[in-house]
């Protein structure tokens, strides 16, 4: 349990200054999709994520590595890329298709979110897919710690913030101190209010009503799963591993 | 209770676009201490308060009227402005020193809020204090709302959240559709968890951590009061009456 460190909570990429990270340890959270589809597809076998800004980053970096080992992977508005090799649904990323790629991923608000936080100590990728392996990592963190949810073009997303508020439950084993930062706090609150309905709660986020008109995968209710693996993927080098 | 038309919070100033504000009534939130302040003016007496951006938009303005009718009030980072007649504390804003006097009022936070929602249809300003006017003054909009929260300098804060979710609990009698947008349900779900204990979340809030710092009278206390008036102040053509 944290007792030291602080814990606070960035509701969107857009909501704080590269500055505000420096000495920290961040968490990314993108829970529709893109953190949970990065722990899937490192779960599956593949090498390493190349998380970039935009598409031209994305065509750079593909032609300087060897065609064979590295997949074209992410969405423009919840719509897999034109040409791209994957798309943004989690599912896609089976050991068939990822193992041994190292995948360049390109995505509305979760790859910025990482792009944005590299100049933080420690970046993880966390989601519901390892939340408990995520918590137990920043049990050992000597910084203090910034969960940092992409959120949805400037705003909060729901899930976002009860990922974040399931993260902070663990770590605080249910109670948190009444000095922590309001952010933590509304994230705290929220889980603790709708944690024995996490998946119906978030099945009518925005977010997921916005998917269910473009995707015909059941993503969010795999994205809801808890703990399906014991990985904690870390940023070095700009590559997630 | 509205039925048909929408909801929707916004957690700072800086977490939308003015053309997101287009057609709808929006109700400014900023509970430490502006909106509170405003409030508490205009139950006194004062004939109006004029929101600025900075203190050479206030110089400007008052430049322009009678000197013996206007004073010039705000606060920077919590502190009162020097040589301004008044600062941010609402208790300094008694019967004596406002009744009939039009406000050229500067803060953080607030008054930005404010300003960045002159192109919303209606604008109203929302504090505890009049808490179940606003509300019922919502009930007959014909646009779709958004509860402006003002936070601090960029993000959310607790106590501007709670009074959403209060007067969105208000609006829909405690049971909040599940089509509600997220920021709705955030906000709603945190009133609904903290309601019976409001001050005392709100006194342990970062604000009141750090105004408790720098100010010397009761405020935060006194923000907390719910319905203390039955006043819903309206922006109309750049004047708060």
């Amino acid at each position: 349990m944290i007792q030291a460190r602080s814990i606070d909570v960035f509701f969107s990429a857009q909501s704080f200054q590269e500055n505000d990270l420096r000495n920290k340890t961040v968490v990314v959270i993108d829970v529709l999709r893109a953190t949970s589809t990065m722990v899937t597809a490192l779960m599956n076998g593949a090498r390493g994520v190349i998380p970039v800004g935009d598409m031209g980053e994305a065509s750079k970096i593909s032609q300087n590595l060897d065609s064979e080992n590295h997949l074209l992977c992410g969405e423009k508005d919840g719509v897999k890329i034109e040409g791209y090799d994957l798309g943004n649904s989690p599912l896609e990323y089976t050991r068939e298709h990822v193992e041994g790629k190292t995948l360049i991923f390109n995505t509305t608000n979760g790859t910025k979110a990482v792009k944005k936080s590299m100049g933080a100590s420690n970046v993880m990728i966390g989601a519901f897919l390892n939340l408990t392996a995520v918590s137990r990592y920043l049990e050992s963190s000597q910084n203090d710690v910034i969960l940092l949810c992409a959120g949805w073009k400037g705003r909060l997303a729901l899930e976002d913030t009860l990922l974040a508020g399931a993260i902070i439950y663990k770590l605080y084993g249910g109670s948190l101190p009444d000095t922590a930062p309001d952010g933590a706090k509304v994230a705290f609150g929220l889980f603790e209010k709708y944690r024995d309905d996490i998946e119906s709660v978030i099945l009518q986020s925005n977010h997921a009503v916005r998917l269910a008109d473009i995707v015909e995968n059941n993503d969010v209710s795999y994205c809801c799963k808890i703990d399906l693996c014991d990985i904690v993927p870390v940023l070095t080098d700009g590559i997630i591993s």
